[in-house]
């Protein structure tokens, strides 16, 4: 694998990433020189669930998959990640084993960081452990928010929620949203059967006016339709937080 | 209210909570010199989502539900927590706003400590921000696996893990186990309807071989045979971490 660890595009990189953005230059001096970024192929596995942890990892581009499985064999994705998120930063807090598996969704790059470099940071920098708390809250939010809706969301407001997400993300204000992975992917992310999504994407355009499927591009009359009809089934309040 | 604010007994109860224990005799004063027991009435609501955030809360005996409600008026029970749980400290990281509210499920008494005097700790004695840092992954992790169980597990097999970590938190070894609170509400906090969780628990007891279920008592032959047909449908090792 062809690692690119040069200190500089990495402090670079590290820069502009919320958790480190109140480092002092020495703190991310330190991370940059540990650090390397891994280019990983569609399917690459980056870690294993139970395995000891050594390193935890920043997405640089593309989507990662985290999962387990069960003695069963089945298979639950417990998120997908893209830009900026950070993954493994777990097994700190976890006997330094890994409590999910890793793999590159797609074509991704990821900046690794050794596990021992990130605990002495935690362990003795006063701000950065503040900026990780904050991360780690917003984490726990996001997924107190996931909880809710498997409850109170039907199966078509889920993938109009999922929707509007995809949508806030955007540069631009188009009422045209293009699913960034494969729709078996996002029926998992959603835990879904692929079934059960084409089902409840069918259902969502016809409560949806105006809304169309082609192929991966999703287009809609006004974003505000998706809303009323898929914010209903959630507590927050519109326009939303999450 | 009859609050009971003696400093003493609050230090005492402090101490034997796990994120407490490792603060100093000064910060288990300052916390102690500021909080009040709060007794509470069944279904006596102790905050609010959205409203400005004044106190976070410790459980010292009962069972306090955390909830959500939708625009439909739909309730989506966000987590059932008893004694040692913290509560209402997530307004810290969400500009001071409770993002659930709270309700006293039974009889229960809370100690309230006013979010400032924790937000001060927080942002000068780093072990005690370790120690906060520490539940936090914790509950992370716990909701991580409720996702898990929400994708993978069928229903019964959530009893059955319901019911599992209820014996991990006895004393004895008997296989008898009590429902802590009313089976609408454990229905409600795993996100079932309550036919749906009497259906669950009729087919429960077929699967599980000498289950017999008397009001709010469940008896068992053997814990495995429970474990052995709920934890097929989970990634964590046996016996559960979690």
């Amino acid at each position: 694998m062809n690692y690119s660890c040069s200190t500089d595009t990495i402090k670079q990189y590290l820069q502009t990433i919320p958790i480190f953005k109140e480092c002092s230059n020495d703190v991310l001096s330190s991370f940059s020189q540990h650090a390397c970024i891994k280019p990983l192929k569609k399917g690459q596995v980056i870690f294993l669930s139970d395995e000891p942890a050594t390193h935890l990892y920043v997405v640089l581009s593309g989507w990662i998959s985290l999962f387990r499985e069960t003695e069963d064999g089945e298979q639950a994705i417990i998120d997908i990640l893209t830009t900026d998120a950070l993954f493994g930063d777990t097994a700190l807090f976890d006997q330094q084993i890994y409590s999910y598996s890793a793999e590159a969704s797609d074509e991704c790059k990821v900046i690794a960081i050794p596990l021992s470099v990130f605990k002495k940071e935690i362990e003795t920098n006063h701000a950065f452990t503040l900026s990780f708390l904050s991360s780690i809250s917003a984490a726990r939010k996001k997924q107190d928010m996931e909880l809710e809706h498997r409850i109170l969301q039907t199966a078509p407001q889920r993938i109009g929620c999922f929707l509007l997400k995809l949508h806030a993300n955007k540069k631009d204000d188009k009422t045209v949203i293009t699913l960034p992975y494969d729709k078996t992917l996002i029926a998992a992310r959603l835990g879904m059967k692929p079934e059960t999504f084409s089902r409840a994407l069918g259902k969502l355009k016809k409560e949806v006016d105006g809304m169309v499927v082609k192929g991966s591009t999703i287009e809609l009359n006004e974003l505000k339709d998706l809303a009323t009809y898929s914010c209903r089934a959630c507590s927050s309040i519109s326009p939303c937080k999450t």
